[in-house]
């Protein structure tokens, strides 16, 4: 059975989503991102990936895939007749990796991460004057279209949902940009994405760790 | 013709090595990042791409493709039989778009992107706290490997080597990790890449142009 390490509401949000549109089965482990600790038994998440970031995917072999990026992307190719990727060849698959990039990198490497991590104003006043430019890009991107790539929803999506909810907590208004609170909630109007951030917003509730 | 917008020493340094590894023509639009003018006639940079940012990579239907991770797949996949990137299929696939996610994410846009943007000490002082946790992953996996993925040469190497060389002017010496050091030399023994980097060293020494 596939494993993924996980905290709650981090980008590794976006993996689960993932599963849960595939309907595979999975094992879902916590992890304390601030003390790099695994629920299960308190061990040294270091043992399990030397980054100490979630997402890690363990395979049904055994190796553990890291990175958002790569981890949606072979979720995605696990059950390719649902469409969660563009199949390999098909150019729009290139259209998915760019999205996948933009997000981990504008949004969540360059803005949310030092919003969640660094708690001075000083570190944060470079992100924070960068950050509506950034969002200009998919904004106007899906004025005119309802998920990312293709014309239907993608893991793209789910990680570019997964950024949008946790600009809220980050201090950003997304109400500013309409054509992204709309695709929020058309993303969020689909049972698999729904139950994945209850269970993760309800474990969230009993633990006091850091959200990215 | 392919056409890649470029600035001289910034990321798309990767993607004119994956170019010159492949062989096709291209032709090389220089970007100044700073003011968003493109080279060829003073044009606005943001009329290609509302990101403002380089790579762009302008494919032979016309449409542009930005970002790093998916230029580089799509240069690689334009000559598969090159392995610049491991096939669709194969395994591999995922660990090259693994690093391509690390190399963006963790080096890229959490360290060289503010080293170069932000002037301030105060911004720097947490990116420069975290770089030499980040830089002791890819010198662990490189201990006892020629290359980042598969035991060849891929994009994902000329990707993590562009960050390599730009991290002395960002004030980390390389030399601190060995493994890191001899992967450098030996990625820079291969032609293209020195042909490369000499091509955008030269233009670089003519202009004052921020690298990252």
């Amino acid at each position: 059975m596939l494993q993924l390490y996980f905290s709650p509401m981090a980008c590794s949000l976006a993996s689960r989503i993932a599963l849960m549109e595939t309907g595979l089965d999975a094992h879902y482990h916590l992890v304390h991102l601030r003390t790099k600790k695994v629920g299960d038994d308190d061990s040294d998440f270091r043992g399990i990936s030397s980054k100490g970031a979630v997402p890690v995917l363990v395979l049904e072999n055994g190796e553990r895939l890291t990175e958002s990026a790569a981890v949606l992307q072979y979720i995605a190719d696990l059950k390719p007749e649902l469409g969660l990727a563009p199949r390999f060849g098909d150019p729009d698959r290139y259209r998915l990796q760019e999205w996948l990039s933009f997000t981990g990198a504008e949004i969540h490497k360059a803005f949310l991460f030092p919003t969640f991590w660094y708690k001075d104003d000083a570190s944060l006043a470079k992100p924070r004057a960068r950050i509506t430019q950034t969002l200009s890009v998919p904004s106007a991107h899906l004025a005119d279209r309802e998920f990312l790539v293709g014309n239907r929803f993608t893991v793209a999506d789910a990680h570019l949902a997964w950024a949008l909810l946790l600009l809220r907590p980050a201090g950003v208004d997304i109400a500013q940009w309409p054509p992204l609170s709309a695709y929020l909630d058309r993303v969020q109007g689909r049972p698999a994405v729904r139950e994945a951030i209850a269970t993760e917003m309800e474990l969230r509730k009993t633990l006091t760790a850091s959200p990215a």
